[in-house]
């Protein structure tokens, strides 16, 4: 098994409660460059988007600050917006998240960088919804094979800046 | 019992799950003139504030838009923003709302206007937030007595334009 095969593994998908969906993923890279490729709006737009454009109108990376990203795929144009709730450098980053397509309806997103200490990093996502239905209907919406595609797209920016 | 009297009965508040806070409310003015001062910016900003200087930085009025108030009191500036998630004129409007404060922590807050046929509206007002923590923080914040000088407000509002 070469580092190729081990790092397109993917996410391990759960749900520890009927409003939340959780997400463990291993990254072959340092917990430090983990946390550049989620937080450098540059490096995020390399791998955030699965290979479509990505434009981030805006992005104030701090407690309190807005973002919003613009996917541009043959599929047409998807935003996605929020605001952060907590950055704590290297261990934490919780934000709201909201697609345009269902305005009102944002969800509580939270990533969690544990340094494996072998050179690997673990992130563990979390997201939380006001309401089953609405939990299940991301679930129902694709969203985990469009999240393996992005992670599979961190793999290779990871591999890149080796 | 004049109509002055009748018209400053507290809001009717209820918790009808652990996640949601309920006020009932009815005003001493026909649907359309209740639904006016919800909706147009520059009477809600005569009333909302409960006399502090409001001002209303966005106000996109439909579903997707966005909003956000500022509040100038004495003990401070406050900033309330979110984004609508159903207008539905003269019956709903839901939308998310988010405390500067406490980034990151939308509720989703739905008023629900009902014709008494009487010359009178009841208004229904629900709050959903993610954790029970969340709801018991706002309660405990006074947001009952605010919400109450709101309305108080708006009454005053309604029987001026009578």
């Amino acid at each position: 098994m070469n580092a190729t095969t081990k790092s397109a593994t993917p996410a391990k998908l759960t749900k520890p409660s009927d409003r939340e969906i959780r997400v463990e993923r291993i990254f072959n890279a340092s917990r430090e460059r983990v946390w550049q490729a989620y937080t450098d709006p540059k490096l995020l737009a390399q791998w955030w988007g699965r290979g479509n454009r990505l434009d981030i109108e805006r992005y104030e990376f701090e407690k309190g600050g807005h973002y919003r990203f613009v996917e541009h795929s043959d599929h047409g144009t998807h935003g996605f917006e929020g605001r952060f709730r907590e950055v704590t450098p290297m261990v934490r980053i919780s934000m709201t998240f909201e697609w345009d397509g269902m305005p009102g309806y944002p969800s509580i997103s939270t990533a969690e960088f544990e340094d494996l200490g072998d050179g690997r990093t673990r992130v563990v996502s979390t997201m939380l919804f006001y309401t089953v239905e609405e939990r299940d209907g991301i679930l129902q919406s694709g969203m985990e094979g469009g999240m393996n595609e992005s992670f599979a797209a961190l793999d290779a920016l990871l591999a890149r800046s080796n």
